[in-house]
């Protein structure tokens, strides 16, 4: 049976309080906390870096999974894992050394992954599977939160799916993108296993009510 | 005689609880809240950015001054404003366009500053003092907190003053760098009149303690 | 039955009188003029941008189908869009973020499409097909006019045909570089619809009387 | 007794067909064509490269000054130098060796120039006096026509021409931005001699009288 | 029968005798000599460019195979066919154009291939292997000597095996990283013909011993 | 009474046996071994990195001034410093952050200093004169051997030398390009103490007749 996680993305949180707030949802179920790391050359935005990660670090005890839109990738990779980062992912397009970005994560400690834009072939995985601990399928275009779901992204994660059966590895197999409870057990039938969800999550009053919808989503 | 302004960096605050640390430090006697913006391009870090200046903005009533250590500087810029930005200053060295750059700041309401790394000449300023209300020196090299002060700022501060003094205008002339309270007092003697401080302040438990202990240095 | 499209390239037209020469070559039997802009980082050439675009706008009914040989993109395609342009295609290895591009030259109102060097893969295709209107075949290396086809290219032009096909979209299938009234039907054949031709059109004194040799080749 | 040389810029001619817009604006008194060439990266605006500057060349006899608004300018010099170019100028900021591209354009049988931002000190012009043949000094942010004349670009003009008179060498000293009929007196008396205008000259239906007006100003 | 070569990668060389090394080990047998070229930007290491090329050329008459690890290529391609070069291969990451680049290789004389970092799928071969002369498959990130053989460069090597079969061409297939006596006949049964070795070579006293050891698992 | 040092350039050495070339100047009488480095973006040639200082390292005792002609230059100071270089200079339009890039060669035990292209202006040393150990001055554009000295570098090295006295700070005055037996007295007459030489020595069959005949002209 498929483990389903749920990862707030803290784009949408409020910066005022994160400490409380990463604490408040994880009271209300996440798994995972999401974190995007925006550098205005990868995409044009600037996010929050390392500091910040580090911050909220004593705050929870769930997995802190770094988003990397950043590029180059591989001179931030030890602030993030000094910072109690435990999954670190970047795009293929980051990196000149996609093999060594990803042994430098697992060489801190982290858990290593590959992100893949909305129009970004999946053949970037082909040779360094056996490197990847996380799969993340964009289902809209980085830089900005509260966009819509691409629909062609379905079809992308079925692909992943089919590339992690067939390695036979405990891969998860992640989604960030305009997901909430409408349209979190179709990205879920499709093949996903972990949901970033932003706005969807911190844009509602009750956490615990949008995480519990959706799991209850999830268990159809 | 002389207005001095506290400019507490918010880089040595508690990212966990930014909203509640700026109030804190405002109530502790904060003119200005000094909010440092690293892309990871222009100086080995990332920090935050237009997203966490929003956050905080409804928090407290002084002046945000963001001060921008990214390259380049021109798309950002209407980000910062929108987000509530009062002050905007950056590098000279992060813009081809150094007049526009200022005029585009001017243009969306803000104040406009230029920052001059320990190395960098004020031969910058020539030709645009008319454009300029904040120059700010950097007292050590940017991308971190807690470094000393380079003792050889004194004499660019004069410099600068002088500068000032020679152009009639109102410009604010800060310092950034290893502030604390025993060497406040130098910084202003060399003609500065605006304070950044981070550990020396958010590293202590009483921000007021600090800030007030600076008051009395700058009254001597 | 295919419908064939002549697109003249203005590359090869006399850069002093662009006016006459697009309205001469429409009037000649032209369908679209095709336009090409060099940026001198991408390719080592500058070419004409969108100042030269709106001048031309005025003179010609047929679309304006503007190549972009530049890196980054997003900034200039507004711009185009404003000039007048009906098409606008660009490289993948030119935006690090082609879905957004794609939907960027849409939302501006225009056609949009991928531009694929000689040895550039179509598997950048294989999740955007729905928001291309046409695939752009280039058969010589871009930078310059004059050059000779690259017959690799129709092994290509056939690839793309295929895909275009099994998509059941109406996307235009361009074919740029070397081709002249000799390989017209091959490339044709291959599966091209639209044909780029620069000097072998400009480069003659009667334009008329090439492209009524080229739809003469076409129609056999 | 001062030669003075009024440069229409072709930046607002009329595009689609400059061959007839320079010989015009030669019969109508220019003494120079002043050339625009913008790249999209070191400007926010791409126009003109070195096959416009061919096809007028055989229009005209005056000088052809190319003002370089790209970055890096080594690879393109000699493309402009082979299109019939005679005098070429570029911002300090575009070369990493200044020295070196001032000695390409001059083995390429050009004249050569440094052109300076608003902002930018004229302390660039230090050390190569002997190799510069042209200084211009833009009195607007360069990028885009029809911008106000900065006032604060008549000290620099001024500070220019105490450079030249004191290297006892015979340099032209000219003036881009928002030059016209009613301020070009002004920018003759600090000092300037060429004066590059675009829509003043080209956004006028009789070329000749703004011309004429403009001499009569200088020879007032 | 498959020829096989020992291609010594000089990288592991002795820097201050060159000639004399590259002598000896074409004495102890080597059929090429490897030369890897790196610039600080595409590796985070600084090697050797034409001018020890040039050096060297005189003391062997062996191809000289140089890789490139930089990025662009195209400049500095024709210094290296004038510095003596034999085949020059590149990243097809490390170039806008690669089919032009490739040509640009053999224009000047030279052999042309492509390196393909651990990552790096081979989808980048499928519209050139006709100009391509050499495919080398990286089983190390480059930037160092001394690492270990990444196996997942086996199938890799089997991969490029089936797609130069296909081609019917005579084309070199190279590995490089990590190659010892030990595993070189794990190479060849996947596919590979010529075998960079650094350190396994030229760490050991008796040059000669370690290449007939070489041969001798080649042999088996 | 002045310390004359001879600095010949091992750029004009035989790059085959360059421990040979560095003990048989030494031999002749040389005081420090200049290293020239590029990296074929700084400057257009890629010449020799931190593995060959390595090597050439145990072959003499004197002073290794590593000129770095690259940019940036921080992730490649340590290695140097680690290769055996005692002088690390590097080229202020090289780093973003000058202060720090000199403070980074002295961590790491090397002196430090600055090189100023023939258009670049003394103007970087005005804040940083404390943390300078060399000033070297280039009369020839770098990127090449071979070239001729340009005469206005006298007036440069005179002002540096006015810089150093007035600092009363020990700091060695390095001359670079085209210096030889017949111009070396005049360098020195401007202020330069210390002198590199490529060709003039290299490129004879009897380097200590060179050096000898150079210290002659000094001691006149």
């Amino acid at each position: 049976m498929t483990t389903y996680r749920i990862a707030p993305s803290i784009l949408s949180a409020d910066f005022a309080r994160l400490g409380e707030e990463v604490r408040n949802v994880v009271a209300a179920g996440a798994d995972i906390i999401h974190f995007d790391v925006m550098d205005n050359h990868y995409v044009p935005n600037l996010t929050i870096g390392p500091l910040v990660c580090q911050a909220i670090r004593p705050h929870v005890q769930v997995p802190i999974d770094v988003h990397l839109m950043v590029k180059p990738v591989d001179r931030i990779i030890p602030d993030f894992a000094k910072a109690g980062a435990n999954i670190i992912t970047f795009h293929p397009e980051g990196s000149e050394h996609i093999d060594r970005s990803l042994q430098l994560i697992r060489d801190h400690g982290c858990k290593a992954g590959l992100v893949f834009n909305p129009a970004t072939p999946l053949s970037y995985l082909e040779h360094v599977m056996d490197k990847i601990d996380m799969i993340l399928i964009m289902s809209v275009n980085p830089g900005f939160g509260g966009q819509s779901f691409i629909p062609q992204a379905l079809k992308k994660i079925a692909e992943a799916r089919r590339l992690i059966d067939e390695s036979g590895r405990d891969i998860m197999l992640e989604v960030d993108g305009g997901i909430k409870v409408e349209n979190i057990a179709e990205a879920a039938a499709a093949g996903a296993d972990t949901f970033v969800a932003g706005s969807a999550i911190f844009g509602k009053p009750d956490y615990k009510a949008v995480i519990d919808a959706m799991r209850a989503e999830l268990a159809k």
